[in-house]
């Protein structure tokens, strides 16, 4: 019983237990040291320094983390489309890191959840979203090197949205691809779209994507539109060769 | 005395092994597979294709390399300038990968003697060297893995070439420091200059920098000028405290 109390009394070592948890959590893995991580959640308004009085914010680890994802990129990108010219491999990437993606994506993650600000987190613009992500990936390098990185961005950014055909511009909506195909081929469809907010403390919406009454695909998103596409995506890569646009 | 035959015999093999012995000396450790290697030295005029059709040349590579070398320096200027924000780093990292850096870089190595090309390379413009240096970045990304792009360009950038203060701005050049040190301190200088080509088939000029009649620094280089200046520089840190523009 002491030794509970012990641990609880200790609000410094329970605090950092419940940050370690939470960016495990994010990260899939153990960090190793959360120093760099703090940094990577704590906004200028804090106005912290170290002890040779260099700034504690998550500024300088963006610049590194844009860095880090770039190459990810460009490599994933590099073995995956052996077709692409250096004009393609280049203009894929920005539209992979563009600042709306990027937001998009530390939205998802809930990262403003865990900054340390004195301004409150309804006074920041979009782009912070994006800002701590790339400043969480310059962590996750300083932490745990380059090849985790890639395990995160690959797990975080390239299975869940890194979709070429639709970079592409070939696929605008992977929904509308459904729709034409039931229509064509009479067949009913229906997207049950219900809030499932978990335990994440942010909003989320599944979908059960029903074709003449089956479900055939579900998925969650933080907005019904991204959930409804999500679960179209799904749907058509289970039966992309009937529905291919171009069959 | 047959079996010597029958390896010089195979003009192939042969062909490979000065190949890869060239690629030895510029990465400084062994390659695994040449292939890309070799890709990283051909010309789009070869007009090369794999068995897919896919068009076998550089110009990807480059794509790689230039990415890989990016997120390098980065790591290096965070990890050495923690005063620097995130528009500082941004700002040296475009002064270090600058295109007449890369271009120094790849004539430095003389890549372009390795170069498959139908086009002479007389009629290439400048920037082929960067271009092959920065594809040979890529090569090594592909051949050994990040970790290893980041041993060579710390050995083949970093060391050599990138040096924070005159980056800055602050030492435009370090043969000039050590001109007014010693006109101030009375002393006599003098710089010894020869060529000394070594078995690499590329220019180089040897410099000694003599101050009092005794050699202080030594240094190596493809031009004149950039051989005293690096014996400068290096005098100019072994003498630092004597030196220094602001004591």
């Amino acid at each position: 019983m002491s030794i509970i109390k012990k641990i609880f009394s200790n609000s410094r070592s329970s605090e950092d237990g419940i940050f370690f948890d939470a960016i495990q959590k994010i990260l899939g893995f153990k960090p190793l040291n959360l120093n760099n991580y703090r940094k990577a959640f704590t906004h200028r308004s804090m106005n912290k320094v170290d002890e040779k009085g260099n700034s504690i914010n998550y500024e300088r680890l963006e610049f590194l983390g844009d860095a880090m994802l770039g190459s990810v990129i460009a490599a994933h990108l590099f073995n995956e489309v052996p077709t692409g010219d250096e004009g393609y491999l280049t203009k894929m990437r920005s539209k992979i890191v563009s600042r709306d993606h990027l937001n998009e994506l530390g939205k998802d993650l809930n990262l403003i959840k865990y900054v340390e600000s004195k301004v409150s987190t309804q006074h920041f613009g979009e782009n912070i979203h994006g800002n701590l992500f790339e400043a969480l990936i310059g962590a996750i390098y300083l932490d745990r090197g380059f090849v985790y990185c890639e395990k995160f961005i690959h797990k975080k950014v390239i299975v869940p949205y890194v979709d070429i055909p639709k970079l592409e511009g070939k696929v605008i909506s992977y929904k509308s691809l459904v729709i034409e195909w039931c229509q064509k081929e009479k067949k009913t469809f229906h997207f049950d779209v219900f809030e499932d907010n978990g335990n994440e403390g942010v909003k989320y919406f599944g979908v059960k994507l029903k074709i003449d009454n089956k479900i055939v695909a579900r998925a969650r998103a933080t907005s019904k539109k991204k959930a409804e596409e999500k679960a179209s995506q799904r749907a058509y890569f289970a039966f992309q060769e009937k529905m291919s646009p171009n069959t």
